[in-house]
């Protein structure tokens, strides 16, 4: 390695392009900060014909992915293509041939990470992918370097920035799933298929990265539990709004004594917490340390260029390790196996909203019920319904484990007041706080 | 350097007791991320018989700093004393014996950092301070790391918790600025002597060390302007509530082209902005960079162990650039001379309040000056004034020069029907919207 690293892409779509032209905008302050140029040697394409919004020398594309591979000048390895299969095998071909390598590939790392850092390792490589979590956010140095001292004991993530797009329009503006859907496709914060995003298996990715970064142990994709926004009913985003909470799809991963719990679930938030101002295609990511207490890390979750900062910056980490000679130092192996926390141990608050009989002795029928597992109310409220006879009530319940709350849902549904269960959702952030008209506590 | 690396503390404090804590609690995750243990060596004290909070083992203490400095088993030396001269001359004594150096001390960095650094450069040391800026939040690697590809033009922190917790009980409860800062007091949010505090020097000496690192210049504390809180009135904040303000000490750092503004003020932030969701003692910073757009860093800006964290994440990055034979690379040196922005180049928005004479024309007459230095209103709220024949006038210009606005101001006080400025603040974030009962533009 001279004065000058050679860098190849991996694809040049969105984020690739930004990756360019941020080397390019910003040569001036790279030599500066690294004591060396860099180059872009050569840009893996499958066609080399199509316009692209990023000019760019012809002579550097190429269709043959060991044009890159293969060549013995190229230092670094941006794999920018998307896609599991391809991807993984040129990673692998890269760090066999002693390249390191970058990628913003959340897919490809959500599977198989843990792999790729094994065969980075070997080969005294090194594997960066800020990028793949939250954009232009650092949150996975703000995990691994910034909090590298502390216990994280919790993860909370807006990692999505499509239903968060979503999620803020049914909130604020009252818009229903789909035409709040409709519009982020047309802004260009949705995919023709959303399906990865509003199902949340997006989010999920990111959270199953996060969480192994932040607990030091072994997360599989598969161990996260998903659910989507897709069959979010606006009744509910009003009921939360006016108990104080805003709905969110919220990753959520914890960690207790090497028990561990990742999911991803639309969620109702206290307005208090940090998490509940985010707006828009905003991502987020809230970390609480046993030590640091609560943090949290804001910005562009997508974009081509705020991604491409994270890229690039993993670049010039990538740089800095080839110039001092300490490539392939940087991972942290996994610390502990961990166990999956089963039922019992996931402690949380529940919202519940019923319709039920509207006849003498029915709330009292369904508290009884509650209060035989224990549980507990923290806020209820109960608005007559248009149709005759039904009372819809809401109820938000004090901290009770998944287990049991599972167990009075079963029982709720077979009492005979109770017509139906409307919905129910995870309640987080909720502190003690005067609302009026909602009774507290039952 | 063997198995283990020997640590000493100058000070133990309220940061230093949460250093040797954390420590002790965190050996097991310690010892894994880095493959060695972390032991305190010798502890640096004024009074070796004082009770304090933390159980330490007597015999690590030391009223003598040469206990310290001169053991060459000693590898990293923690400085958490505070104050100036003596902390300065102790860091650069451990310099010169080759020891890497942490420091929380913001007092110190903030008027010596780049001598310090200097002197660490020429022994081939590191020199670390993230505790130094906002506490628990990493904001400082946020910046030299995470937004490393980028060219960061603005920064605007809430970095002093004492003032954003009277300001927040100041405009959420209507309290008074003195009652405030009792409450303050006895919470333990404010020193007994708040001066540093209140009158913004604290966030100053911050906002110098952010604007070195976020723009790669020199930047002396004396170039910081200044101004505090303690002459804020109740009326303003609330005039700035009913037109979507909120009133912060925000600490703002620009870059343009090598030009550069850095000061602290009481500052009306548009209720759209990021940081104007920062609560009570809570900290955060807003980074502008130009590729990666907006990004927040939140966290606690103080304490024991949210510092400690700090701290201590600093010394692993030591102890890991030791064990990689690597130390006294992390520092990157200014970029170019700085010059400081003119008034003409100061660019921003203002509020200001008036008290005029309630006859025709008044308004007119005013308009019309305005109108003569080309300076337009965004929102003008006019309101009866208990006194007869007063009018209190409330306008938010759009944007115009600080020079412009101080000659306006200065004609201004000249005019026959103005009968007082009442107050005057920089406004910022703000973005076009609706409010009711608010002519937008004149």
């Amino acid at each position: 390695m001279g004065e000058q690293v050679s860098v190849s892409l991996l694809g040049l779509g969105v984020v690739g392009s930004g990756v360019v032209k941020l080397i390019e905008n910003h040569q001036e302050e790279l030599a500066h900060r690294l004591g060396c140029s860099v180059q872009v040697k050569s840009i893996l394409v499958r066609d080399i014909e199509k316009v692209r919004d990023v000019s760019i020398d012809q002579t550097l594309l190429t269709t043959d992915p060991n044009d890159i591979l293969q060549d013995p000048e190229v230092d670094v390895v941006v794999e920018v293509m998307g896609g599991i299969k391809e991807s993984f095998q040129h990673i692998l071909d890269a760090f066999s041939a002693k390249k390191h390598v970058v990628t913003a590939n959340k897919d490809l790392v959500a599977l198989h990470g843990p792999e790729l850092q094994q065969a980075a390792d070997k080969n005294h490589c090194d594997f960066y992918y800020e990028a793949s979590v939250a954009g232009g956010i650092p949150i996975l140095r703000g995990i691994t370097d910034g909090l590298s001292s502390d216990r994280i004991q919790q993860v909370m993530g807006i990692v999505n920035g499509t239903t968060n797009y979503i999620l803020t329009k049914m909130n604020n503006e009252g818009v229903s799933y789909e035409n709040a859907l409709k519009e982020a496709q047309e802004l260009g914060f949705a995919e023709s298929d959303p399906t990865a995003d509003v199902e949340g298996l997006d989010a999920a990715r990111k959270m199953a990265i996060l969480g192994r970064l932040a607990f030091s142990t072994d997360i599989e994709l598969s161990e996260v539990e998903v659910a989507g926004i897709k069959n979010l009913d606006l009744e509910d985003l009003k009921y939360g709004e006016r108990l104080g909470y805003t709905m969110k799809l919220i990753g959520f991963a914890s960690c207790e004594n090497g028990q561990v719990e990742v999911n991803v679930q639309p969620t109702l938030l206290s307005k208090d917490h940090p998490l509940a101002d985010v707006k828009n295609e905003y991502n987020a990511v809230y970390v609480y340390g046993e030590a640091v207490g609560e943090t949290m890390f804001y910005g562009p979750g997508a974009g081509s260029l705020p991604t491409a900062t994270a890229v690039v910056s993993d670049l010039v980490t990538v740089i800095k390790n080839m110039k001092l000679g300490v490539s392939g130092h940087s991972a942290v192996k996994p610390r502990f196996k961990k166990e999956l926390k089963t039922a019992d141990k996931r402690l949380g608050q529940y919202y519940i909203r019923l319709h039920v009989k509207d006849e003498v002795g029915a709330f009292s029928t369904i508290s009884s019920l509650f209060n035989t597992f224990n549980i507990s109310f923290k806020r209820i409220l109960q608005t007559p319904v248009k149709k005759h006879e039904v009372a819809e009530i809401i109820l938000v319940t004090h901290q009770t484990s998944l287990e049991t709350f599972n167990h009075s849902l079963h029982d709720l549904k077979n009492l005979d007041v109770v017509m139906e269960v409307k919905s129910y959702y995870k309640v987080e952030g909720d502190v003690e706080r005067e609302m009026a008209g909602v009774t507290k506590t039952l």
